[in-house]
This record gives structure tokens, C-alpha cells and sequence, in this order.
């Protein structure tokens, strides 16, 4: 099984572990609006990185960005088979052509 | 070979496409700034969708803040297997020590 | 009177203008969520032109940000004058004791 | 003089004050990239007031976000008044006209 798959289940387990040992269990208590929230923050320090950090602080703060955008999705009931789906679906059905049709804003 | 490997490949075929029939050409045309600032535009949709919109949405929003942060990455020469690789040296090494002493803030 | 409260003022009037005309009527049209989101954009905007950008930039990422979040207050019905009061509040009883008590984290 | 000026000259005089009583002096160590990462915060939490907390908490968001964003734009020599100016700029010369061509994306 790979990474972001076990990564994603061990999500669901902590989300109702103890949240005095589990980061995930006490950011599932603080409730949604705090894990978006997080979502929001690391996809700043994601920018920040990209501009002006090293490719090591990218990458840390990418996986951090991954990490909770899991915790996200877990406390929504969306799972990341989900998201990949719909990548596979516009890759596959309408592919070059839709992503052509875009505009980059 | 999975989805999001595939999807990082194309991303990196296109990224020297012609800027006329490929999004991900056009965008790396415009510079890192605005990749960045894409991946902060999509972070807050999903904020949002998170907060008030359905789960297709939720799940729609995902796919393109997990597109453009693979550009992202892409343009900064990082991989996802290197995210990905970070992702298991958290969990691997340090494991539920480290998550457990993070702090929610 | 000052610029920014004439601002709110012209935002208020034209919340329910024609959208055919009327830029801020047009996204109050679009929904709260869409205002927000607005935010949510001109704020990254602005990290990325005060990371990257001169001073030109800044400054007017800076007005567009202050622009959409007094759209979106006014969608709320809280005015700058309640935000002022709130600032005004922290400075005038606490003062510098709460801002150096804060955690800069 | 306003609350926004005197506060904005506040935050001026305390960028070089010490760092153990200033939580402005404490942020303007941490450098530009952390500063700049608050206001994408603070953002956040402003867009995530706007979609689910009541007006109480909008008020304190909005204001901490407007004090992160004087912060910012001091750290990079942008004054207030510049992005006024700005702003009446925008008003003034093309006015109601301007505002109508924009797009609301």
C-alpha cells in the first residue's frame, strides 16, 4: 500500500484516539474550522517556501500541506481514492482539451 | 504506474508545451509567483468548500489544489516522491512521537 | 470624511446596484463565499508582492485586499468603525502589555 | 490623528524595540517571510470568521488582520497613506467606471 494511502488510514484511526497522545485526535477535537484553517496555513508557508526557501523547505511544508489537507478530507468523509478519481476523470475523459481549455487566470 | 506519478509526469511534459493548447504551459509562462499564488487560491477554496459546500465540491477542490501544488512542485524541481518520502520519514522514524508532540495551535 | 470609511460607504451603496454596472454588486451576487474567497486571494497576492514584488505592487495588492475585506464586512453588516473600535479596544486598556504578552509563533 | 495612523506608528516605533517585551519587535526578528505568512493566517481566519463564526468574531479577525497587514507593509517601508492613495486614486480618476470593468472571477 503506498505512503499517502497508509498515511490517510492512520489519519482515520487517530481521529478519535486520545487527544492528550495524538495531534490528529486534538486537532479533530478542535473541529472543522480549526483543521481547515490549518489547510489555509500551510498552503501560505507552501508559497513562502516556493518563492523564497531551499527545495528542503519546500518539501517539508508540502507534506505538511498533504498531511492535513488528509485530515480535512477524513473529517468530511472524502476519501483521497476520491480525489484521485475525479484527477482520473478529467485526465481521462476530457484530458489535454480540458486542461487546454482553461484559462490560467 | 498511480495517478498522481502520471499526473506529475504529464505536468512535467507540458511544462515546455506550447502555451496556446496547454493550462499548465501557459501558467508556467507566467511565472513562479503566479503558480504559488494558484496553489494559495485553490488552498482557499478548499477552505471554503470544507465549510460549506457538499462533498463533490469539497472533493472537486482538492483535485485542483493537489494539481497546482504538484506544478508547483514540479517548477521548483521537487518531487512528489520526494513529499512523499518526507511523509514516510515522519511517520517511520518518529512515528506517532512525533505527530503526539506536535502542538495544535 | 476619510477615504476608507467614503469606501465602505460606495461599497454599501452599490451592494444592491445592477451587476451589470456595478463591480461590487456583482460579487455580492456571487455569495458570501465568493467574497471571501476574494479575500482569501488578494491576501496571498499580497504575501507573494511583499515577498517578490517592489513597493508599487505591494501597495496595490494591499488597497485590493483592503478593498474585498471591506466588501466582505459590509456583506456581514460589521462596519470598519466596529473594527477600529475592536483595535482601539486592545491598544487603549491593555496596550503594549497584551500585544507583548501575545506568542509570536 | 485616526486609530489606523497612531496604530500604524506604533507598530513603526516598536519594530526596534526588544523582542522580550514587543511582540512586534519578536515578529520583525522572525524576518519577512513569517510576517507575511501571518497575514496569509490571519486571512484565513477572516474568511473562516466570515463563513461560520457570528460578527464578534469577524470584528477580531478583520482587526487582526489589518494589524498583521501594518506589520507587513511597515517591514516593507509602504505607508498607509500610500495604499489610501491608492485606493482614492482608483476612486477618483476612474471611479465608478473602473469598478464595472473589472471581472468578478
Amino acid at each position: 500500500m503506498d505512503t499517502l494511502t497508509r498515511l490517510e488510514q492512520t489519519i482515520c484511526q487517530r481521529m478519535g484516539a486520545d487527544p492528550a497522545t495524538s495531534y490528529v485526535a486534538r486537532l479533530h477535537a478542535k473541529g472543522l474550522p480549526k483543521i481547515a484553517q490549518k489547510v489555509g496555513e500551510e498552503a501560505t508557508e507552501t508559497v513562502i517556501a516556493a518563492l523564497g526557501g531551499d527545495k528542503a523547505e519546500l518539501t517539508g511544508e508540502a507534506a505538511d500541506l498533504l498531511f492535513h489537507l488528509l485530515v480535512l478530507l477524513n473529517a468530511k468523509g472524502v476519501s483521497l481514492a476520491d480525489v484521485i478519481a475525479e484527477l482520473d476523470r478529467r485526465e481521462g475523459t476530457s484530458g489535454l482539451d480540458e486542461k487546454a481549455s482553461r484559462s490560467a487566470n
